[in-house]
């Protein structure tokens, strides 16, 4: 038996999570911390010696930057790159863009803290005659207006997100390809519950922190046989436990 | 009849150009000159309200990044990318790594004049057993061995340009799509060339500037209607004449 490796990396810091707003699909970069954090990244992945044969990301740009970051410092920018919308962020709904301040005054705490700490209760939909809806948006125009979701539980993310495991990522892995695949809290979250098996209540107390390598070793029937934030362990629970923190104080 | 956009854009300085050194398919990055003709390519893109759906570019670095800064400056990250070694810079064979002097001191002046302005003479082969040969790097060791090349001459790189063109590229743009191709000085005169019918000795004569976007306009049967470099006209001549001036000093 072989065992095959996928790379899970959560984009660096981005510019909204700096003002603690709702990001979901809002196209935001990442700041000039997050890009020293892929970086670091790209570096750790470099020291142990990891050579990707393919690499999966989002269609926003704080995830493929952080990814074309890590891949130039690995000197891989040549691997092959796939981008789509099912690894895009969870989309809040009608919450996008608001600060926590803006969210409590326009909601009260009560119903946020259901929002954020449910399995899958979307926040209310953003019409589709928002310009910030998906179907304003020339990067989506190819596809089926249907697909596209005013807004999102982590439950209807993991529901997007799987086809495109089952469909793209996994005959890559199967195939015996070393994957990176750089995405979002919400959906690398949707992959570590199916990856993983773990519970709907459980999959809320896992926190990804940003821009630590998840690796997952897999067999042969992608089933995993470990999984560890590589480099050291003790970064890696102080990150996790500030985004637990970060997510508290919304 | 409608008219399909294509865009040619050779990568911005490289160390190796700095230095005139025969590149090649040595994979130098750009300096930060490059970066900065790369940033103004975008941005004249983006005065000019191009929207690209979907990207080409080589398995080199300069080539990658240069396109990862022109879409990042259009902020169309999240257009897809493919990368191909078939547009790849020429081969130069065993010349690669050598500057203007050792070349000179290695072959004498006139044989090298004829490797730089004859169409069809390849320079010497580099020997597969060069840790440097295609044939020794993980990006193409999922091609047959037979298809990579120890040397090329402007024909060869135009051979095997072309199957790329058709199988990849020109679908694209009969879909409607508009297209960018980020590439380098040689394959993109095999593109030039097959597009606009020059003759072989017409080709050499021309040089394609770095960074400056080269606009086609095909009609339904990809036949150019016109082409010309975007933004300052005496921009790209000076721009052309210094490649020109550049190739003349080797």
């Amino acid at each position: 038996m072989s065992t095959r490796k996928l790379v899970l990396l959560r984009h660096g810091q981005s510019q909204w999570n700096l003002e603690n707003r709702f990001t979901g699909w809002v196209d935001v970069d990442i700041t000039e911390a997050g890009r020293a954090e892929a970086v670091a990244a790209g570096k750790l992945l470099r020291e142990e010696g990891y050579q990707f044969d393919v690499a999966y990301t989002s269609v926003l740009k704080r995830a493929i930057h952080t990814q074309q970051v890590v891949l130039s410092e690995l000197d891989q920018s040549w691997v092959p790159v796939h981008k789509s919308w099912r690894l895009n962020e969870r989309h809040y709904g009608a919450l996008q863009g608001l600060d926590k301040a803006e969210t409590t005054a326009k909601h009260g705490e009560e119903q946020v803290k259901v929002w954020r700490r449910s399995y899958d209760v979307p926040p209310p939909e953003m019409p589709a005659s928002d310009p910030g809806h998906p179907v304003n948006d020339r990067r989506y125009s190819t596809l089926d207006a249907a697909a596209l979701p005013g807004t999102e539980s982590l439950a209807t993310t993991l529901v997007r997100v799987l086809p495109y495991w089952h469909d793209a990522i996994a005959p890559d892995i199967k195939a015996g390809k070393t994957v990176l695949v750089t995405a979002h809290g919400n959906s690398l979250r949707a992959l570590y519950k199916y990856l993983t098996g773990v519970s709907e209540k459980e999959i809320l107390e896992i926190n990804i922190p940003t821009s630590i390598p998840l690796l997952f070793e897999l067999d042969d029937n992608l089933k995993p046989v470990s999984h560890r934030y590589l480099g050291d362990p003790e970064a890696a629970k102080r990150a996790a436990e500030a985004v637990a923190n970060q997510a508290k104080k919304k």
